[in-house]
């Protein structure tokens, strides 16, 4: 049996108990832009129940053009108005530099990235880098209520960058 | 109080009662990637624990370049080897078609985007157009798991589309 089949046996049972539906219209107008890490239960850490917010993650919870689309979805024709943006201590992110990551990428498969894998070193700056680009976008209207944190994955607590 | 500071106020809570760290190494090896719709708390309806796989999100959960950069990292740098792709009925990307929000959006915004939304109309034929994008990408090298699904909000139920 592989992981994905276990999963939908977890799949199976959450349906049996399955309180019925709520909104898409999130009820709290919060996005949350989050790295894909695997020790964040985005949800959880933030006591979120389903209806109240989008959540949108990727490698690092970069502010990327395709992250620019998501939030200004969010905004314009879901009616967000606050975004929460969360990286991490010990980031994969930070084990690594773009150089080398294309370097063993083109050793492994033989081809050269044209995107930059957006490793990055300093972990507040790259949060305080996140906030200006969601303020920097012409698309994103509601700029009022745009915070970053990092998560301590070794307490659990949120701090906040300014 | 702001929304997030409500959040974050749920975040003091749950540090209080945080069951301590785990290793950033998904163990589960597997990469969950889906809407960042409100509805859908990835980890209860697939009954993940932290730890156990990366959760990547955007608007409609399709594989864009971005996503194609964080299920690389996901492979190459923290050895993930399964993919589950995960759109939903009622999906808000099935609402407007791409003129209509760039053209809303020029009437918001006084600009138009370079991006597409990525509005769709065919659920079904977008899951399988986003397998297909794992499958063709030559960075993304363990493709033998690769599958996609519909979660119904009306019932809990995750559907596979083959």
């Amino acid at each position: 049996m592989s992981a994905t089949d276990e999963l939908l046996a977890n799949n199976e049972r959450f349906a049996r108990a399955f309180p019925g539906p709520v909104s898409g219209r999130p009820s709290l107008g919060v996005a949350v832009v989050a790295c894909m890490d695997a020790r964040m239960d985005v949800y959880a850490l933030l006591g979120l129940t389903p209806g109240q917010a989008h959540v949108l993650r990727n490698a690092g919870g970069e502010v990327t053009e395709d992250m620019i689309r998501s939030l200004t979805i969010s905004q314009h024709e879901l009616g967000t108005t606050e975004i929460i943006l969360i990286h991490h201590t010990q980031c994969g992110m930070q084990t690594f530099t773009n150089s080398e990551f294309k370097a063993k990428l083109e050793a492994e498969t033989g081809r050269k990235p044209r995107w930059s894998s957006l490793a990055f070193t300093d972990l507040d700056a790259d949060v305080r880098k996140a906030i200006a680009r969601v303020k920097a976008s012409p698309f994103l209207t509601c700029t009022r209520t745009v915070r970053g944190f990092v998560f301590e994955v070794e307490t659990g607590s949120l701090h906040e960058v300014r």
